[in-house]
């Protein structure tokens, strides 16, 4: 027997006054969805612990059986992977804003206009610095975001950040936290390259045409989510399942890189998207799907359109109904994104597993409120993988 | 106040197609458990955690609030302990089978068919082999089950086992499995004692008059569950609780033991079973009773003897409902056995809790599902017992 777990990034929310005291997913047609709550067992689900605001990453760590608690070192690593960089054991990885600032270092975008060209050739100049004492790598990803990656010997991870996180603030200099050898080391070389990179990047021919056309010039690279790589066992070494991550998210697809799972493109629309997922099955004996539209309206604060996109990725799922009959289906969200806070909040997030031997429930309907009614009770994060293996009767015994 | 806990081991299913995808709890008629769910308070249980395919082992120490992570050490000690072997801090406990074997050491027969006769007189002719390194004690169990206690110093319990698992293999010669040269030791020691025992078993009287009759000789000793002694401190020492246990299986009986609990002899049939555990609650404060018979019929996937056997344990649990007027009594099953998978399954257990004052919820049935939308929402194994010593008042307080 096979699984796919479907995550609807930021789905789930909280009663909002704009919807009558609803939450989107509530008044949302998911007839679907529905059919797979009649269908299966509800429930709960607590990313991490209840009341914890989980982040994309460490909800999904979470989510594949990684307690983030162990395996999560911070966001570099993750973003780093996803975008396709080979990280070592040893190596930093670090997650770079292109950026704008004055000629006092003052931010005065944090996104550089959100530049989406021309990065993959301010790269370019950047990676020919060269530093004393690491090599490194550095690479664009979708508009102002970037990556680095330094490796060398005796580097620590315990550092500041650059950046100020707030426009009008000075880029800050990157200091040791905790008192190491080797954190003093990578704070000295990450404030050198943040220096020569900015150099390069004011003087860059794409940066004065830029400012040339009123446009903010991509001139230095903010440093933040400092992490080291994480020693993870693969997720085939771990589950013995075949396993592929289909997501459109950075961060997500970093996620699965790191665990050595088959990165599957998806195509943009949702229905084609979950209909190549049930066809990859004949190949895989696991996939986990992250559709991230519904977290970017939450972000955005609108719950109305947080409903239309529900109800697009409720009609993509159908497929979803027939491949349970003999198979294993988890939906659920990785965290709340409450539409009137635009960012992730804490509560916990309904989930519905479909499959031929689960105890059925008397739930007809998938929503948070719902959902917390069914028969799964409430669960954590870390808890869905084993309860998965154990219904496609894959677990191993504990005792005998 | 006292309290009862009554495993109905491997009870708890999953929806059967032979039973109209009910479970054989909610197919059989259980008019005094349904009593016990009326005026307790119920829920579901994970043995371990959720999806964690329980032991019976694992399952039954967790109940007693003993956590397997620091309890559990493999199966041998509780087996040994089980048949009335003493075993010492330092000692290696090991699970042995009788098996037959051929000339070139292929097992023909993993348990010398069922073998039921002589083994006091074959264990006798092993205990009379002398080891260099360690003495021993090897002891007989029910059918083709034995037991060996190692003891001397410096031994380790980091070895495989000898066992194949699979008929037409041949025995397995016994390696450490950690580089200590404790394990180095036990390993030596245990291949010394399987090549010895085969010699003596070999040419036995008995074996002789087996194979002369047709019968597979019990010439062979399979070593597994290569276990160290764990300290656990006594049951009555944990809870201030004068306890007994009530069971007709060895590996409960030894839990018990370790734990340094009365062991209560069952008489055969279920109703006076209980009857006689309800009368020797005149001189207990706590009696844990294992009735196994649910299990088996699981373990032969026979759902329908499964409903048999449950409105068989029912009917013998109706005196609990007047005991629990004015003591507690807790009602679940150690673990699912789905009767299609023919194994243990790491899905929840329902769980029953009745006594004076419980906070008695709107569940009318006891079985998986009903028992999922209870009161007491759901819980792992280790939580149980503070849940009795609680409500029996005898708990103590954690801060003022």
């Amino acid at each position: 027997m096979k699984a796919i777990i479907i995550i609807c990034d930021g789905m789930a929310d909280r009663p909002h006054a704009e919807l009558g005291k609803k939450t989107p997913l509530e008044i949302a047609k998911t007839g679907n969805m529905d059919t797979l709550a009649r269908k299966g067992e509800t429930g709960i689900l607590d990313p991490i612990a209840p009341g914890i605001r989980a982040g994309t990453d460490t909800s999904h760590l979470a989510i594949l059986g990684y307690d983030p608690k162990e395996s999560y070192t911070g966001r570099g690593p993750l973003e780093a992977a996803g975008i396709g960089l080979d990280i070592l054991e040893g190596d930093i990885a670090i997650r770079c804003n292109f950026a704008t600032v004055d000629d006092n270092l003052i931010v005065r975008d944090r996104r550089a206009g959100r530049i989406n060209e021309g990065t993959e050739e301010l790269a370019k100049a950047v990676n020919e610095i060269s530093l004393d004492g690491a090599d490194f790598v550095f690479k664009e990803s979708t508009a102002h975001r970037a990556a680095l990656v330094l490796r060398g010997s005796g580097l620590g991870c315990g550092v500041s950040e650059s950046d100020p996180h707030t426009e009008g603030r000075k880029v800050m200099p990157i200091t040791p936290l905790d008192g190491s050898q080797k954190s003093k080391k990578t704070a000295r070389i990450l404030n050198e390259f943040s220096k020569r990179s900015h150099e390069v990047l004011n003087e860059h021919p794409i940066n004065k045409k830029r400012a040339a056309s009123g446009k903010p010039p991509a001139n230095m690279l903010l440093l933040r989510g400092v992490g080291e790589y994480p020693r993870l066992t693969s997720f085939e070494e771990k589950y013995k399942l075949k396993s592929g991550c289909m997501a459109t998210t950075g961060i997500v697809k970093g996620i699965a890189k790191l665990l050595c799972m088959d990165i599957l493109e998806p195509v943009p629309e949702y229905d084609l998207r979950i209909k190549n997922v049930v066809r990859y099955m004949d190949d895989y004996d696991f996939i986990l799907v992250n559709i991230k539209e519904a977290d970017e309206a939450a972000h955005d604060h609108n719950p109305g359109e947080k409903v239309e996109i529900i109800e697009k990725i409720d009609a993509a799922v159908s497929p979803l109904i027939e491949f349970s009959k003999e198979n294993y289906v988890a939906l659920l969200s990785d965290h709340t994104t409450p539409s009137n806070l635009g960012d992730h909040s804490g509560d916990p997030v309904p989930l519905v597993i479909c499959g031929p031997e689960v105890r059925t429930d008397d739930i007809t309907e998938f929503n948070e409120r719902a959902c917390s009614r069914g028969g799964i009770n409430r669960i954590k994060g870390t808890d869905l993988m084993p309860i998965l293996m154990n219904l496609m009767n894959r677990a191993e015994k504990y005792g005998a």
